[in-house]
């Protein structure tokens, strides 16, 4: 058994706490997991780490190796797209990885799923992936149903009809409907949601495509991992969906009566979590007098709600969203007018291979950072033309290359100064974190006046 | 001509903008410009910056200097109180400075208005305080009327009867009315909201207290400015109008049919501000959709709103409101709550006699700081025992003393570095504003751990 685990996703839908280059997955919903790290968690319960592949874009595939050392899966394997082309071909490539890598041959099965949701309880809904395996093997493509339990426009669904053992006949996937047509599938009853998850047998996928997707096949069946991999950007953008499931004969459906939570917007996050008697979600730093059904989440500053109904607050550190409840969804016309702005894409806290930098103050000859380097990372060596750096150690131990000096440590509470125009490098030999201050002063501060010498992946 | 304007107030009904250490009076409405400096720039149309007296507390002193040095009103006379007593002993404090300091006589006329309210036109203004003097000279205790436009249950009322020249008499004070009687005062008419402004000559205020407020009167006669000054703790706490105006036979009312606004919540805030077609106030950095009749104040972050609908929101670095409008004056039952944090009482940003200082981070075992030294001011000859700091100067010039070393100039993009239990200070010699960021490594890092050897002026 191999799952597959889409995590490519750039979604925006929870703006401003995801960005470009923070989508959803890593999102914590609950403390200190992410939606990735509870997705991954979830399997575990019937499979190891390593019978996990993870595809995620190239541009994530740090973030991903860090979610997994923090829940200690470093034997999950990562598959980094080099752009995104849809969930067909993501899949298509993990399977292949499963093939060329793992060595799994046409009996072995799959299940896929997004990286993103919320599935409660876990039990049960391993029992539902395990009866989706045991269709699979018998020659199935196996899709997951959310019984449908409002008239919702949001998602697609999927029309069953008779029963066959624990799997239903399909008799047609549909697109998002509107919510006269939602009531009538309500009342109707057989439809259920999509939620983009599929179990499927080697054979089954390899047989799928050659019907319905033979670009896909050809690169499944004439080129290495590799050349796919190298390859991928030629290939046709395209959703599994639309690609083989609305298309198959061997299309089954598992009903899945749990929990399910797309996530899909700041409502979603509001109904999925537990309230107070009043109809309220407080999440970090709050006081609230006489609100309710509002949901207010904090960060690190004191949030005051005074006589809300039906607010969502949602604080980050350089953009807070105030959303009436219900239209939450609309973040994305915003997030449109933004695009070109830097809180579109990145918090103040980035994200980076060798660790993470926060940008503390900005303004005219001068920016502070605080820099954390993990453990046995390092930051490429680089010049500045236009700006110097003081170091300050606060945490760990520092090791800095300096001009054509030797390399020398630096330890919690000393210092260092990087002219301008000098070559260094920073690194972290020691077990801790490496935590810095750094303080630019210069004509020109942007991120781009940086001349690097070595490999792209200590990239700064 | 003397203009007494009441700077103490300490009203946190502006909570988050008002802290206890930054009152209403110092918060900026119109870009830069703070109601403190609105109300002298009204006054400076009619006389001259020396012949106004501003009573403050005395923590507030260095942000009125400051203020005053905005504005270039260098020979304003300042009385700081050492404890707050209502505005009947700061008054006559007001008029003791002035009498032995300012060697005013029994035929002076003065002018008492608070410094933390909007009033437009100014030039309408300026004739009614005019008007209040000259009824002052005939031997008047004049007081201005605010016309009432609407029934409003937040302000004490006077109902005037007859006019006699530009005044007119006083039937009585009332206290503030419930809504029912608000509105039956308005269908009445001749009733006038008290905006707590008062003319009369020297004469009239001792005889006022000699008759009404005997235990002021006797310290205004009996005592130097500077006795008074230091045994202001052991005076009555009253207002002026509880202590003589509603007692006088002396009382006139000068009617002001002009746009008066006391600032006195959020609400009031959105009322006075223009608006665009949908009703909606927007400051700084936002960004609305399908927003209407809203107030978005932001402060240096991205704000976001979506379809909300009479909602207020005010961002500061560390505290956000958000309320539904007609309900903020109930800001103070949240500000009643947090008055033990340290955001009920100062903003990230904290001034201090030789400048400002702001925190950039902090956690275990460090704290950034950016530090503003004004020109010409110094930080007080200190050490600390259980911390460290390295200054980096940012920009202009400091001149710094450590330990037994001789000064020595640190210039932008050079740094220094504090030992712990080592005696230093920080002073700036130069021109220009000087700034640095401070990084604390430290096993204790409380503003407490703080041993000064100087004058408390200086204090850090």
């Amino acid at each position: 058994m191999k799952i597959i685990i889409l995590a490519g996703g750039g979604g925006t839908r929870l703006f401003p706490m995801s960005r470009t280059n923070f989508p959803k997955q890593f999102l914590s919903i609950e403390e200190d997991k992410s939606l990735l790290g509870m997705t991954i968690e979830r399997f575990l319960k019937i499979c190891e780490p390593k019978d996990i592949v993870i595809v995620t874009g190239k541009k994530y595939y740090y973030q991903v190796e860090e979610e997994l050392n923090k829940i200690g899966c470093t034997e999950t394997n990562i598959v980094a797209e080099p752009c995104p082309r849809n969930t067909a071909p993501a899949i298509a490539l993990a399977v292949k990885y499963c093939i060329d890598v793992l060595n799994t041959d046409d009996n072995e099965v799959f299940f896929v799923a997004p990286s993103d949701h919320i599935i409660n309880p876990i039990e049960k809904f391993c029992e539902k992936v395990i009866d989706s395996l045991e269709a699979a093997r018998a020659g199935k493509l196996v899709t997951l149903g959310i019984n449908a339990t409002k008239p919702e426009t949001g998602y697609g669904y999927i029309k069953a009809t008779t029963a066959e053992g624990k799997t239903f006949k399909v008799d047609r996937f549909v697109e998002k409907p509107d919510y006269n047509t939602a009531v009538e599938y309500l009342k109707q009853g057989g439809y259920y949601w999509n939620a983009g998850m599929f179990g499927f047998s080697q054979r089954t996928f390899l047989d799928e495509l050659k019907s319905h997707a033979q670009q896909l096949f050809s690169y499944m069946t004439t080129k290495s991992y590799d050349d796919f991999m190298n390859e991928f950007v030629n290939v046709s953008s395209i959703s599994i969906d639309y690609a083989i499931a609305e298309k198959s004969e061997r299309i089954a459906m598992i009903p899945m009566d749990i929990y399910w939570n797309d996530v899909g917007s700041w409502d979603s996050i509001y109904d999925y979590y537990p309230k107070d008697d009043e109809g309220n979600v407080l999440k970090g730093d709050t006081k609230i007098f006489e609100c309710k059904n509002s949901m207010i989440v904090s960060n690190n500053r004191l949030i005051v709600g005074i006589g809300l109904e039906d607010i969502l607050v949602v604080d980050t550190d350089d953009v807070i969203m105030v959303s009436k409840r219900g239209e939450s969804q609309k973040v994305k016309e915003i997030y449109n007018e933004i695009k070109d702005r830097n809180e579109a894409h990145d918090h103040t806290t980035c994200s980076r291979p060798w660790g993470t930098y926060q940008i503390l103050s900005e303004d005219a000859g001068y920016k502070v950072k605080k820099i954390c380097v993990f453990p046995g990372r390092k930051i490429s060596l680089q010049t500045h033309q236009k700006r110097s750096e003081h170091w300050i150690v606060i945490n760990g131990e520092a090791t800095v290359v300096i001009g054509g000096d030797d390399a020398r440590v630096v330890r919690k509470n000393e210092s260092i100064y990087v002219p301008k125009q000098t070559m260094h490098r920073l690194m972290n030999f020691g077990q801790e974190i490496l935590e810095i201050i750094e303080v630019q002063n210069g004509t020109y501060l942007g991120e781009d006046d940086i001349q690097r010498y070595d490999d792209m992946y200590t990239e700064r």
